[in-house]
C-alpha cells in the first residue's frame, strides 16, 4: 500500500471500512455521479451513480448479521496530476458474528480516479475473475 | 472513437490492425516493458512485456488461416498529460480465407496508457466477461 497522499491507497482505506461498516453514503461517496463500472457479477456495465448504488443496498442488504472484510494485495498505482490509477488483488471475507471467517473470495480490480479539486473520484472500476480455456461458452456472451 | 490526438484511440486502432496482421512486434509496441495485464484468459496476471509477447505469440500462432477482426464498441476515454485511460467492449470475430464470419466472441476491456515522450504505452489492461451469480464456485479462486 502506498503513502497516505496517494488517492488510490486512500480510496482503496475507505472502501474497507465503508464495506466493513455495510455504509451506503460512505461507499457511494468514494465514486463519481457518472461512474462506469465492468463489475465481476451480473450486468455487462453499470453507468451513473444511482445504479452503482442500487448494487451496493442490494450487496451490504442481502448480508444478514455477517460483516465483510475486505484485504487488498498486490496494489500498484500510478498517480498524476489529475489522473490515478490502480489495480489490485481485493479478497471479501464474509464474517460470521462470533468472529469466524465462513467463506473467501478473491476478484481482480482496476481503479481509475480523477481529481475534484481537493477530492478524488473513481471515474471507472473494472473487476473480474480470469475465465478457463475452453469452458463457459454460456457465459461469453454480453447480456 | 476519439480523434487522431487520443492516445486510447489511437492504440484502439493500432491494436485491431496489428490482430488482423497477427503482427506480434506491431502488437507488442503497443506495450510497456513492464505492462501488468489482468486477461480474461487463464493466468489471475500477467506481469512484463515478455510474458505478453508469449500471449500474442500464443494466440496468433494459434489461428492458422483464419484471421480475426477487432470492433470495439461504446469507447470511452479520460485523457491527463501523462495518463490516458480507455475502456470499450471489444468484439473478435474469427474470418475463415473466403471471408465469412465463423464465430464471435465480446469482452470488456479497460486500458491505462502512460505517455514516454511522444509515445504513449499501455501499462495496465484488464479484460474480462462478467459472472452470473450463484455459477462457477470453481472459477472463483486465483490461480
Amino acid at each position: 500500500m502506498k503513502s497516505a497522499n496517494d488517492p488510490v491507497a486512500r480510496m482503496l482505506d475507505a472502501y474497507r471500512t465503508s464495506v466493513l461498516a455495510k455504509d451506503v453514503d460512505a461507499f457511494v461517496h468514494l465514486y463519481d455521479a457518472n461512474v462506469h463500472v465492468f463489475d465481476m457479477w451480473g450486468e455487462w456495465s453499470l453507468q451513473g451513480i444511482a445504479a452503482w448504488r442500487r448494487m451496493a443496498e442490494g450487496w451490504f442488504g442481502s448480508l444478514g448479521d455477517e460483516r465483510v472484510l475486505v484485504t487488498f494485495d498486490d496494489v500498484q498505482s500510478f498517480v498524476d496530476d489529475a489522473m490515478a490509477l490502480g489495480y489490485a488483488t481485493v479478497t471479501y471475507s464474509a464474517q460470521a458474528p462470533g468472529g469466524a471467517i465462513l467463506r473467501s473470495l478473491s476478484n481482480r480490480m482496476t481503479v481509475a480516479m480523477q481529481r475534484r479539486g481537493d477530492d478524488w473520484k473513481v471515474v471507472h472500476e473494472h473487476t473480474s475473475t480470469p475465465i478457463e480455456h475452453g469452458t463457459l461458452k454460456a457465459q461469453l456472451q454480453p447480456k
